[in-house]
């Protein structure tokens, strides 16, 4: 499990740090980036724990809180050179919303509730810090305008479900899991994809 | 109780299509508009459950997650001719929120809220979910400048926690209490009415 | 307890003018105004209460409602006096969140949190309605822009977390801690001090 640890930090830190950027954008004070870094990096995972009514998962594991303020000091401090490991931030990001689903759906599993409840959990762990970050910034939020990655993790999460019933071992199951998210979100962005437009070009 | 329940659907049809038609302003994609159209649906008991700490009642029960996508589905497509069924909507909607706020009551009486604390559980869950739809789309809740229904829902919703301690049927109360919310919006809209201004006139 | 009972509603009181004039510049109706008073005074408290997974505290206890609405009619009926007792507004305010901050705190220890949760626990209680009242007004929340007085809360809470388990009777440990938070609120407007800032003069 200490892989699975190791990559839930880089996904915490690079949502972190992505919150921070935002956070810039609108000049605020120091208190503002943390909280703003803060929730984009567990508000989703908030959300879905106190909708399963179970112990938020930051309140007993100090380890988020630390790494986010770790991410957060550093992203402030190295806020100019932050567009040269714009690659690998990416990377993790994108590591970090296929675990964070994974984990999502595996709490509804544990839960009892319906299959389509459990993906939506997923996905809600995955997207929803960032919903918060952007209605704290005063924004509408970039993923209900722009998909960026809800499709890959109701795709994954769905896959996980469906997979981790079977005698797959769940540690495959993890990886073929994440291996949809990541791709599909990889591909997405490479090949410029989103959904289909329901609006009339002008 | 099939016939509560129908009803409880048909509002939240509606609720759905007034989030799509939100979402559709704000130019969101498919993913953003069916979130729009569930937080307005289920958003106000939502808010509810969570301050009563009672399962929230959309995760054990799949029905309004079916009744929420099919109508967005159907309400995309059938966007430009929203307009010919509006009265319906209206209607719908006027009921739909008559219910959902004795359905609030009723929550806060068994768990053994004091009455106001009831009457405003039973408004919270009639309005809230325009409000989270609001503040989703960047706008400042229109519930919060133009009176629509609040005033109906809480005189309605203490007629209905009065009448339910006497020996009136529960059927005959909720139809009581339902028809003093309806009548009240119905008044409201037909005569133009709302909340006393405490601004000065230009 | 009653001194504090009485400096909690107090701070309830001055909580909800200030969500009472927010509202007011938004020309919000009657039903917004005390909505926005409501989530002010009580809203920190409240995601405080959910996150702990405890009864929701003005759910149970009607005084808050009471006083909210009180303060609400009288400070809209005299809004336009209300400068002239700006200061007395300023240090109930100042001893409200000093309060909030020690009871959000002692809830935390209460629940067997973390001291670093319990702090925040602490802060949110004091900070996190009026980020509520600006993202209902559709602001970014001032606290995240101009350190008023999260910083305060964070040094206060932390020494009513350090000096509550030493063999200093409770009542002068609550008392010490309201001294420092209300001294660096104080010191931080009389002197117009603020966070470092981190971004470039123009």
């Amino acid at each position: 499990m200490s892989l699975i640890f190791l990559i839930d930090l880089l996904g915490t830190v690079s949502f972190s740090i992505s919150g921070v950027l935002t956070a810039l954008k609108k000049q605020m004070d120091p208190f503002g980036i943390f909280i703003i870094a803060f929730v984009t990096a567990v508000g989703g995972g908030t959300l879905r724990d106190l909708l399963i009514d179970t112990p938020v998962f930051w309140m007993g594991d100090l380890s988020y809180l630390y790494v986010i303020l770790g991410a957060a000091v550093l992203a402030v401090i190295f806020r100019k050179k932050l567009s040269y490991v714009r690659r690998s931030l990416f990377l993790f990001d994108t590591i970090g919303i296929a675990l964070y689903t994974i984990i999502g759906v595996e709490k509804g599993i544990e839960a009892g509730f319906h299959p389509f409840i459990c993906v939506g959990l997923g996905t809600m762990s995955a997207c929803f810090g960032g919903v918060i970050r952007d209605i704290l910034c005063n924004e509408i939020p970039i993923i209900f305008r722009k998909e960026i990655y809800a499709t890959a993790c109701i795709v994954g999460g769905s896959a996980y479900f469906l997979l981790i019933r079977t005698t797959l071992p769940p540690e495959i199951v993890v990886v073929i899991a994440g291996v949809i998210i990541i791709g599909i979100r990889l591909l997405a962005v490479l090949f410029k994809l989103s959904l289909p437009s329901i609006y009339s070009k002008p």
